[in-house]
């Protein structure tokens, strides 16, 4: 299937992905195994939210935590270059006929909302309250270290259409995952902004849903200790996949379950991808060491579950791709 | 069941585990693993025979790869306090019904060679000619840099009295695995004379067999390393369990299989257990954390395969004991 | 002093710092020191020239190396956008009274070769011969397990105008330390173009000289085997600082000298700095966890050892900044 | 200088260091900095006592700190193997003309009082009241992670008369260093009891003073996160040497200052000893790689200050070896 070309001047800049607004049943629990287990570190805080960010980021937030009746993504944000951008971004949805409003969202600058053709409710921004960084407060560290929002990853029920779409707004694709054969499908692709592996992932399967949202975390032992942690403090069965070293990306990862069932990657190392000439990689669906170097196939919920966004429909897929499933 | 008690005055005074003698079909595959992706040094070698040691150990060698037709264990090696207590060993074994014999092995003083009741073939020597050790000779690590022989584990069919014979010769218990319930029967033990978890441990199955020996190494990013030049070098089929965090010992782990299907453990972190009064920690068959703390269960071929003792034929254990199994 | 702003509209558009040109006395002593202790991968060598690469580098080198009667930096190579930007980039040099010329470079796109007004030797290309990565080829990791080039350090005798000048570029300032009170003077800077902490930074001091290259690396305890491999190796004396913990960008350091004394930093962890409205960091050069967050002062050699560039004079620089040096 | 020959069959039975107690000015101040900067867990206290251990003993404390007009270290504690030893040990210390008196101490069985013939005052015990270890309570896991307490260091005035001495008391010398030549003196000298690199370590200095006493960690990235921590907590001059790898022992190490000056070493690594045929390791004096194996020499405090014992009188060391200092 076509794999989309590097747009090298999108129709308005993003930055990298920024931030995820998450809905939760219960707000206590959730900033108590955000910040005590994962160990971010809670801006603000009142009776309805939670603001939450790692110890590099210098912006206010990266995770906001909202008080709902029921658990949902409620929106993946974006940073853009600057306010020009809004804008611009304005009228490329607008010419796409997706609908766009501008709101005000605490702590962030103008922010401009829009549901994408898929279901997937966005929203940009090109400015954020500053708080000084936690980076070398080491004496505030807590849980795994958790230093950035890497990423989020979608399942998505249309994926060839999802990657053109994204690709227009500039995203590149750096690894990708395909049926054999040809008119091999995509069913997996990762695409980014700010010149690592990804900002933005989508996966084939019952979508629109967050797969999960990605902090980045300085190395393998934060993420040993979290195991460790969580096993010790009555969340063994929140330790859903890992940990592990994926093929794709090479990342050493974890996956955990929130309060919610959000589902978390923990996510060290990483590489660079901002040469304009950097060319995709391709796994094949067979390959086993795509998902795992190391060989073990995931749980069936890894594949199955994911976070509704919220008031969109969810779809089935356009096909059933033929993964490798741990039963 | 009755667990036994410390023995502070044994028959005669065994150091530690010391070394292993492993038959092997093809000699130099099996250097070439034990080499280049352990990273255990190889001290001497023939056609015939291969001497492998850890970076920490001064003796000449604590693997001995012999060339054989068919792949077994041929012996556990285990090291006693002088010359005398080789003499003694010999006259308790004696007086026990078990046959013995003073042998000539190279780079080891005078060895004694026994076959307990149970069918596991030990040996025992007092000494060992001595190399300098390689602790500070870092440009010469390899792979997963394995720094001493740590312990030997072994499929019993006779658990009970395999391990009552054990105590009696000194070993202490320090963990162990029950059946719950009156008449709860002991399906593993965990035996030390060295002071840390073990040297010796004795797990319920088709007996006599060696289920693992194990070398610790210094630190899980070792581990980590290991499984990635493993799965890069063709070896994924051989890693069978791990990385994780035994609940048992605590020690982090990882099972690999070498080129005739003998297992090998790298292990990390331990705990001392010198006191006299260091009592055993019972662990309930029911307590998942036992195995693994993070949850994760072994697969079948952990429980079930196991490498014969040369020459001994395997029986069938007493009980079946139950336990979780991942299928 | 004045801070520059980011100029987000360059004249051309420089992605990163790509790879260094180093003239060595002897070739096999240098690349057995890359390849053996560093662990960076040969990829070409003939009898003058020797290429090399980290695991993750796409691009056929990021060292060159280039037997010499001399030592020297011979160029400092950055990756431009595309081929049009070549020619925008000598339109700007031109512009500017930069000489420029293009040359060819084996296994490099078409590359310009321009010398700053300050002395440092550059040159730029969009693209090079590719060859597949090896980050997860770790049966080939050797040493501390460099992934790639993340950095130079210069030594700038008017450092003002080389900020001033880099920033014109569209590099953007992150971090810099300057003296106390009115009309305190810029005495380092960190620039970058790629987004994390610098692509290059520019130190007060006798200059045009280069002070050093960094290879980014996994994480920590690859550089504290590499101080335990260099100390096993002969290499004592080439281990000059660290390894420690920076201030200044948070970075995990070593540095060590190669046989010709050119200087190579180990460096682990970074952070992002894409933002636009990301602001650089101010530290007081009378602050001692600027150098080193845990306190220990450089050595001398460190503040005055460095790297001349191929045939430029070296000229003492504008003032003496008050560093604290450990003698 | 003679080396003492080890003893087998000492006049009672010592399996290992124990505990440690320390006078301090400010209870308050002291115990925060042990439990949450260094991460021992806090076991009882009160007004003017608090106890402490690391995460995998068994035993009640391994530090006691003790609300006192002077800083100093009140007794070094030493585990015997039952009863009968500490009986053993009476009649052994008055034989050798040595006062000794058996004591009450709060959580600990009988305890045996004596002040060695150099001034160390130590006290022996058989028995402590047991807690549930906390090693896989990762839940509860602060500072570095200090699993036991390994070790003690003292300056002794008469470096060989003590070595000798605590020779007849069955500790193994396992390293020393020399002076150069014929009849070169032992300037330092580490001697074990539980089978690793030491229980207790000798130095000569101005004595008797405790030169430190010693954790064992799991992992130097524990160690590196304890610097930033400190570096961070405003605790920059507590950091006094460090962190490093010793020749010595091949301990990855740093040694900060409490509240007081009492000096603790962050140890991680190690190496087994316990067979009888282990010979000692000889370092020269002039060797550098013996204090640190990547080379950077102790500073001064390192050498001169430690904690007086209390009541006793600190005397001149009969010669004063020729050390590397960074000055």
């Amino acid at each position: 299937m076509p794999v989309p070309q590097h747009i090298f001047d999108p129709p308005f800049n993003i930055i990298r992905c920024s931030h995820v607004v998450l809905d939760v049943a219960d707000l206590g629990a959730s900033v108590a195994f955000y910040e005590n287990i994962i160990g971010l570190h809670v801006e603000d805080r009142d009776n309805t939210s939670a603001y939450l960010r790692g110890s590099e980021e210098h912006q206010h937030h990266s995770l906001v935590l909202r008080k709902a009746a029921t658990p949902a993504c409620a929106r993946l944000g974006f940073r853009v270059g600057d306010e020009s951008d809004l804008d611009k971004a304005g009228s490329f949805f607008a010419e796409n006929g997706v609908l766009y409003s501008f709101v005000e969202r605490p702590f962030q600058g103008r922010t401009l909302h829009v549901t994408d053709p898929f279901g997937f409710r966005l929203e940009f921004c090109a400015s954020m309250e500053k708080r000084p960084h936690l980076l070398r407060r080491y004496d505030l560290y807590k849980g795994c270290h958790p230093q950035r929002l890497d990423h989020f990853n979608v399942f998505a029920a249309e994926v060839q259409d999802t990657v053109d779409f994204y690709a227009r707004l500039g995203f590149r694709l750096t690894e990708y995952a395909e049926e054999d054969g040809e008119g091999g499908r995509i069913a997996a692709a990762w695409m980014q902004r700010k010149g690592n592996v990804h900002d933005f992932a989508i996966t084939n399967g019952r979508g629109p849903r967050l797969h999960h949202l990605a902090y980045w975390v300085p190395n393998p032992m934060n993420i040993l200790h979290l195991c460790d942690v969580m096993a010790s403090s009555g969340l063994l069965t929140s330790l859903e996949r890992g940990p592990g070293r994926h093929g794709i990306s090479n990342a050493f990862f974890l996956y955990v379950r929130d309060p919610d069932g959000h589902r978390v990657e923990l996510y060290s190392s990483d590489y660079q991808t901002m040469d304009h000439d950097h060319e995709p990689l391709r796994w094949s669906l067979r390959d086993p060491r795509r998902q795992t170097l190391w060989g073990a196939p995931a749980p069936r919920s890894w594949f199955e579950q994911g976070s509704p966004f919220l008031g969109q429909e969810v779809r089935e897929p356009l096909f059933v791709a033929d993964v490798r499933i741990a039963d």
